[in-house]
């Protein structure tokens, strides 16, 4: 792994192992530098600032009230939720039964946008701090700001009779500082270990499918929301998996079956698992030119 | 404006003045550099790399496919091409009559990835080189390859009998290169003047309006496609256009009425207008945040 630039990112993603690889290997260079000096890193004017990425941000958030709407009338059979050992090779879904009505989403760049502790870290030259990170748990209640439509989208839900459910790689010993983050941002209630589930809450890690499986013994999912893989299933997940058969169990046919009909993605070009992708992952020899 | 490194990007934008404003500034500093020694800046690690965004990119293709074939049994009476004159405040658009169908993309990062250029750029410390893109549109046929699902969609909507139409900001110089590009990329046969409009095709420079119309004038179009907001309509590039008026335009009723609906729009966080954007514009003093 590539030091501590990636370390939180790849934690907040629930990547396997990322814990025990911090130890091993010296800090990056100066990661995500800024585009142009005093001026945002590119995926920041991107994502945080272009109307471009609020129109994308907005209309994921209008796909999934609608389709909430429209699901529960359907009083569906099978959730969202992958069973255990279930793979996108032979997908199979935690029942339904006759629980309530849930959506499950990650927090960080899925429902709340983390701009302050973003400036910081690109403005000292772009690695991922920690001790920071842990304070803006902590204190950065009402700095976070929902993201576009994220409000309105919760309400809908709400209204539709689902309850709305955290999931999220924030720390277990952090639980307040995010409730607070959460109701301050706009987006209502919700409740460590009923509504709000941290990492540290089980022996799971930075995994979320041991937190999913409790969510859905008690609740029929029907949206998960989230803006890395991570935030669907572990699968994707899985340690040393290239970034080809990645690609294949996410876009295959089980996955695009699921894609805005039931999993809704969110668009982050600032930070993710896929930082450790190569230019041998992104071009091909056959892409390869050079001008005269 | 700063320079060579967002020039071609605000061409590419049609983003008003922007050649007079080339020769007044300095460049600038390297644009997005490496996040880290060795691999792809961090928004083309995203863009072009990760199965996140792959999965944005055929959700879009798919959504225009599956609208394509409903729309042209809806036998609408107005397309989805602004009236001259007509503003996101008051929307008025081309009637269609009984002309036949298209759809109209923008070409690059909207039906092809231009990763072999990128590449080069961000070797070089990340200015664009208009002179290597030059290059590229005469020689790069082959290398520029069809994004994820595109295909796909424009096999889907030509079978809708939708006239599929290229209306991009290369140069009508280098029109032969770019239809071989389109070919090579299996995207079919697009010919100059037909199918394929270009910056120089007539007075409106990068402004994409005047060919709009033109198009318009031939057919119905019922779906526009593009990475940036010019793609849809020149409003969005008025000179000095204040960032949170184009946010209002963009993200407004009656544009909410209309992407997904006929307007539909690809992810990029490489390149954008949105490259001027400052902290300012992403933050405000409400969500200012420092740790302990």
């Amino acid at each position: 792994m590539r030091g501590l630039a990636l370390t939180a990112g790849l934690l907040l993603a629930g990547c396997a192992s990322a814990p025990a690889e911090v130890a091993t290997t010296p800090p990056p260079p100066a990661a995500a530098a800024p585009a142009e000096a005093g001026k945002p890193p590119v995926p920041l004017q991107y994502l945080y600032g272009s109307a471009e990425a609020a129109i994308a941000v907005r209309a994921v958030n209008a796909r999934i009230a609608g389709y909430g709407a429209w699901r529960v009338k359907e009083r569906p059979r099978d959730s969202v939720v992958l069973a255990p050992g279930a793979t996108m090779d032979a997908p199979r879904f935690e029942p339904c039964g006759d629980k309530p009505f849930a959506a499950v989403f990650d927090a960080d760049e899925t429902l709340i946008w983390n701009i302050a502790p973003m400036r910081l870290f690109a403005e000292k030259g772009g690695a991922f701090d920690l001790a920071v990170w842990d304070q803006w748990e902590k204190t950065g209640a009402g700095k976070a700001k929902a993201m576009p439509g994220t409000v309105e989208m919760v309400n809908a839900l709400r209204a539709a009779g689902i309850t709305v459910i955290a999931n999220t790689n924030r720390s277990a010993g952090n639980a307040k500082g995010s409730e607070d983050t959460l109701r301050a941002a706009g987006l209502g209630e919700f409740k460590h270990g009923e509504t709000l589930f941290l990492m540290g809450d089980d022996a799971g890690g930075s995994s979320k499918d041991p937190r999913r499986a409790t969510i859905a013994s008690k609740y029929c999912v029907i949206i998960l929301g989230g803006d890395q893989l991570g935030d669907f299933s572990q699968q994707f997940n899985v340690k040393d998996l290239p970034a080809a058969q990645r690609m294949a169990l996410a876009t295959g046919p089980a996955a695009t079956a699921l894609w805005d009909k039931g999993w809704f993605l969110f668009p982050n070009p600032v930070y993710g698992p896929w930082q450790t992708l190569g230019w041998d992952d992104i071009s091909s020899t056959d892409s390869e030119w050079k001008p005269r």
